[in-house]
């Protein structure tokens, strides 16, 4: 167990408020700030940016992102150690 | 939990009745009026519009989409706070 | 509840004996009578044509459409409201 | 219900004995004589013929269908009423 | 139910032994002595050969093809009646 | 039952401790040890070597191979009769 | 059963605080330190680094991965005997 993540959702509920950078299938990514997941690794970003090549392509608000497409999430900018 | 959205779910059901922009696999992009949804994100959509590159496809009424193949859904024009 | 839709199959239940566009992955259209569906929203389509970009590509008569490939379904020309 | 179909496997099991036309993702099409289904969809054709672009490509006599790559099915020269 | 076929699983079982031709998934198909299958359609071939536009492309002996990308099976040269 | 081959997931018992090629989907090539499996057809492989076109792409070592990305498994040079 | 290894999970508890290479569909690769998984071979990284082309392309530091995109884990430079 490193800094209380002991199973994988275990980040997803500590990054609850923050900002997460989220890739889906297809080149699409995501950054907003997490409001809620469930098992099936369905989201909810608020603030919601979609960008393309790092670069702002649009701005969603709120969203609800299908599990199903997502490849990896990752809190902005963080190390655990 | 920010403005009751704990679960993912919860964001479409204080959607019912308001415009959302739907995304699926392969560019599509639907606007319409959530109507209904369930726990495989079926939703059923009313006035629906079928979007390309920001422009109307065309209309399709009422609509049943299958969860499957969304990418997100965003209630139009909106950040939590 | 609009109209009756509570869940997204209420609309495919009420679009029983009605003509409806079914959309398939990889842009294939067909326009039948909707004559049956299942929980897989597996559907028994009759009188059957098959669209390629609005114009008839063939008609197949009865046909079982499985739902895996089905991307939305809409009664022909509708809004609940 | 209409002529006895009152879920999408009712037309199938209709359709034992006779010849139908099946399509799979990837633009396959075989046609052949109904044998066997079950719930996935799995299918048996007996004197399966592989079809192209409305050409014979090949003949694989008994065949089993994998209901995972089935688009549609439908009953040779067909319509309920 | 014809010559013992009454679900799909049937035509498999009574292929034991014998040669059958499988395509998978992106026009892989292989040649062998069907050995095992399971209720996935994972199949365990013998004297396996891969094909390639109707020619030999490899021996691969004894081999597990996954259900999940299997499209058709079919004995070698077979109707039913 | 051939050679104690009743069902497919014999075969990969069979081949604990021996060298298996694994073709996966995307025509990637894995040649190693099977260390394990289960029965989504997850595999450990050690000494494992990633083939390209029958050449040596790169040594993994001790490997870990996702069931769903498998396409078929072969032990070495193997007929069973 | 080799150097613990029993089954395919044994192999990703045992490289837990270790340095993994995660290779996903479409040709991306990810390197880090394994933190967590779950049986969806779901994984949370430390200190990740998304390769292309075995070039560094980004530095993500904390990430999870959806086990539905993997192909392969392995432990950096390992074999088991």
């Amino acid at each position: 167990m490193v800094n209380g993540i002991e199973r994988p959702l275990d980040l997803l509920n500590n990054s609850k408020g923050k900002e997460v950078l989220v890739a889906l299938k297809g080149d699409k990514q995501f950054v907003g700030t997490l409001v809620a997941f469930d098992i099936h690794i369905n989201l909810v970003l608020d603030h919601t940016k979609e960008m393309q090549n790092g670069e702002l392509k649009r701005t969603v608000g709120l969203s609800f992102l299908r599990g199903d497409t997502i490849i990896f999430i990752s809190p902005a900018s963080t190390n655990l150690k």
